[in-house]
């Protein structure tokens, strides 16, 4: 692994990807915005080994991009949900994502971002489609694509 | 290094983090935003190692985010600019920025990015704060921020 920080580079974007410039990273971060909140259901979707996922986690959750929260006492369980630090990734994910559309998903999109209002399509500057709204985390929704796997959406409800 | 293709994963953000999905390469596109060209520019910019350097670009070329371009005859030298694909990553990077500059700037951001025509600061939704304009790629520019380096920028003319 590339070493993690880049001191004689003062920029905010070598800062960002010291947190988040690994694509397991951002794997994961993806499945935390579809949903996928337990270590089982990211280790099933990603197909990572145990102790990857496992360093991942715990570098977003001292990053303070996830937070680690218990969902069950005996035995005592936890589950990983976005802070607001995490949902402010929100613009990086698209932005990745409407270029991967455009240059590699030659069936198009496997996955839509809608929003949540108007059912109107996201677009690249994060506005509505339909009614022109600004969209942000909160007001969006993921949704399968043209192109979508059958196994789409892995964890959302 | 990470395997460079998630085949299970069916989804645009895996793929293009298939392309740009490492720090070193985030940080060569980045040098190419901001003017860098030449081989020795990128490699002093970044303080790289020149295996590493030459692997990144070799492979941005195969992917179509940069080109080579020859600029000098005897002895044969080239330069690498970005291509179309490439400057549709600008949106990537201005959010990457844009989250860095919001969490890991204490002292300002580093880089602004002004819409060229008006001089207004660019907004997390690309727009111009001042003139309300959608900016892109090409009618955006960078330039020092409160937190700048002394050395910044690196290599715009």
């Amino acid at each position: 692994m590339l070493p993690r920080t880049y001191d004689n580079q003062v920029c905010s974007v070598a800062r960002a990807l010291e947190a988040i410039g690994d694509r397991w990273t951002m794997l994961v971060v993806r499945d935390a915005f579809l949903g996928v909140r337990r270590f089982e259901d990211f280790q099933r979707d990603l197909d990572i080994a145990r102790n990857v996922l496992a360093d991942r986690l715990g570098r977003l959750v001292d990053d303070g991009i996830l937070e680690r929260r218990p969902y069950q006492e005996k035995p005592e369980r936890f589950e990983y949900r976005l802070t607001e630090k995490g949902l402010s990734l929100w613009p990086v994910l698209v932005s990745l994502m409407k270029w991967g559309d455009r240059y590699a998903a030659p069936n198009g999109p496997p996955t839509l971002i809608l929003h949540r209002d108007c059912g109107g399509e996201v677009d690249e500057r994060f506005r509505c489609k339909v009614c022109g709204a600004d969209v942000e985390a909160r007001t969006a929704e993921a949704r399968p694509g043209p192109a979508a796997p059958r196994r789409w959406p892995t964890a959302v409800p």
